[in-house]
């Protein structure tokens, strides 16, 4: 028998894998991928060059040409899951895009037939994680436009990354700079270290499941309360503020009632999230009225949390100028969190397909404190 | 920061949590269920019994009738479930009832607006758990039935556990001796420790999502080829064999190509599997030829491998009888993974409902070993 072993709660710091794909630096402030600054990325490239390097190791000297010509192929819907997204976006009382995305992608794995990943070859396995990442925003946008009673728009040959998410939710050609303002914002949030829905795929992976399961077990654990990654939150707040003079007294009283203010604090970073700065610059880009209370509501609150509890260093982070980054680029605001998800689905493919490269399955121990006297 | 902290490849032996739910104690070949042996419940108790038990945490004085009842409101679909079924059954060359559950479940979750377990009342989140456990079997025999080309039946109020899953899947009166050992199998399997699934739903449980999400989570890592719980490849075994004098000459071949022989071999016992030791004497009190060659066929294959392998202690595991039960009860082959999932979700939901207690997130860290010369 194994003897047990006690580590940290929710084990923290505890390594569970050696990564390739990316690392985020908590006590700088910083966060790449494959080695290469996440932020200076977004500067410099696109969104289908920086997916090619976190899924496929390097910056192709084509500029992401490659892959994005492999994600063209798969981002029309096979008939099955079309055929299934009336049904999913009907569902319920409340619109829920992640939970819809989840039953296509179940029947998307049956309707393709992927394989498990363990015994698939290689290209087998690279080639299911392109499906999954050309169609989940496909899919996602099909399920807004149908509970909105619009039919879904066609993808357009000529559009990528941001544009193509644009296009795909209003089937209207995209203001480019609104488009280049996603385009960032995509880059930004592709991988960000071994957060919990990273772990819960590479956790099926270590199974050897099919890429199709993995991600749809991440999905479930992204929704939860407790992942973050929820902008519209953060966006919310803005919205009661409503405007400048009253920054301080909803601050004020969120601290008083030992509330947490939605869009600062971060469960790594010790400085400011480098994803909020450069959406910030990204924002104050475009301007307007959104921009300024954001901007002001950020340098208050952040030096109101200083003298209220000095020393924690709660910064503003990614959600709250991600929040006012979409909202400007017209994405509805229950579309906030998928258009996370059309992101993050690339890098949970590439912890997806990095996990399948072991063969130890992931399955730790339990300590039994329950009653004995029975037994 | 937290210092990064190494462990045993695949969290082995790592305790991540304790849980009053069960046990398995692999040196001494037995399991419980909250201190009472599993073995014995089985012998004695129905599976809405075990199932309170396990869910509620004390068997109930009332046999169970508290739960049964319960389960029983549940169990038809809401129209929403019901309408996406037949896309879902029919979407893929190949029949993949459990990827239907899991888009099934999606759907369930928001057709009923489930509530994240993070901050929903305990007598919520149970509610719906004893959904999920209760749709379950529901929605797998409606897909199996579909693909036959069948309409599916309505669940019946005097039918429950092992008669009620017969009754889902034929619609025709169930043998009652076949009906105690399916009843016997699924009390057996709806709990076996800190396996890889059962981590996988406390994993997203302890982001907060929902029960569905996290048991959806689960099912994605339960059909992986590394999980184990595939009682139809130890019958495909069986089937190759065909006859006594045969067991040898295969035995011996898998044993000389360095194959595995499916059916033989666990991840914890050290022993006997004890579900396999129930689940043979099950099989044998119905009897006739398959039981007689699968008899045969462990006993041969223990002896050879304990030639072969000498203190391996390469025994018998549930997969070998559970397939030979679920032959002789008449459930179709393709349905045998499922029919495990019909009492795990049990397991699962109880973990969900164990893990909602505690509020921290699993998160655990990775070593980046990757590139850095461009950052």
């Amino acid at each position: 028998m194994t003897p047990a072993l006690d580590v940290p709660p929710g084990l923290r710091g505890v390594v569970v894998a050696d990564t390739g794909i990316g690392d985020v630096l908590g006590a700088e402030g910083t966060y790449h991928y494959r080695g290469r600054s996440a932020v200076d990325l977004a500067r410099t490239h696109s969104f289908d060059e920086a997916a090619a390097l976190v899924l496929d190791g390097n910056l192709p000297d084509d500029l992401g040409a490659g892959l994005r010509a492999e994600l063209a192929v798969h981002r029309s819907l096979p008939p099955a899951v079309s055929a299934v997204l009336p049904q999913v976006a009907g569902a319920g009382a409340r619109f829920d895009a992640l939970a819809g995305l989840r039953a296509a992608l179940c029947v998307l794995a049956e309707a393709d037939g992927f394989e498990p990943t363990w015994g698939a070859a290689p290209a087998r396995r690279r080639d299911d994680a392109l499906r999954v990442v050309a169609v989940t925003p496909t899919v996602l946008a099909a399920l807004w436009r149908r509970r909105q009673g619009l039919d879904p728009v066609a993808p357009r040959d000529d559009l990528h990354g941001g544009a193509a998410w644009l296009w795909a939710l209003h089937g209207v050609e995209p203001d480019p700079v609104l488009a280049a303002a996603v385009e960032r914002y995509l880059v930004l949030t592709i991988d960000h270290g071994f957060n919990a829905s990273t772990f819960t795929a590479r956790v099926a992976a270590s199974a050897g499941t099919d890429v199709a399961s993995a991600v749809v077990a991440a999905v479930g654990t992204f929704v939860g309360p407790l992942h973050g990654g929820a902008p519209d939150r953060a966006l919310e707040a803005l919205d009661e503020i409503g405007t400048a003079d009253r920054i301080e007294p909803y601050v004020r009283a969120k601290l008083a009632a030992g509330d947490r203010v939605m869009g600062f604090g971060h469960a790594v970073y010790r400085t400011a999230d480098p994803r909020a700065v450069m959406l910030r610059e990204v924002a104050e880009s475009i301007g307007g009225p959104l921009v300024e209370l954001a901007a002001r509501t950020q340098d208050r609150t952040e030096a109101l949390l200083a003298e209220h509890r000095p020393g924690r260093e709660l910064r503003v982070n990614v959600e709250f100028w991600a929040g006012v980054v979409m909202s400007l680029a017209g994405i509805p605001r229950e579309m906030f969190t998928p258009t996370f998800a059309v992101s993050r689905v690339v890098g949970w493919c590439a912890h997806v397909l990095e996990q399948t490269r072991s063969s130890t399955i992931i399955r730790p121990s339990a300590r039994y404190t329950g009653s004995t006297s029975a037994r």
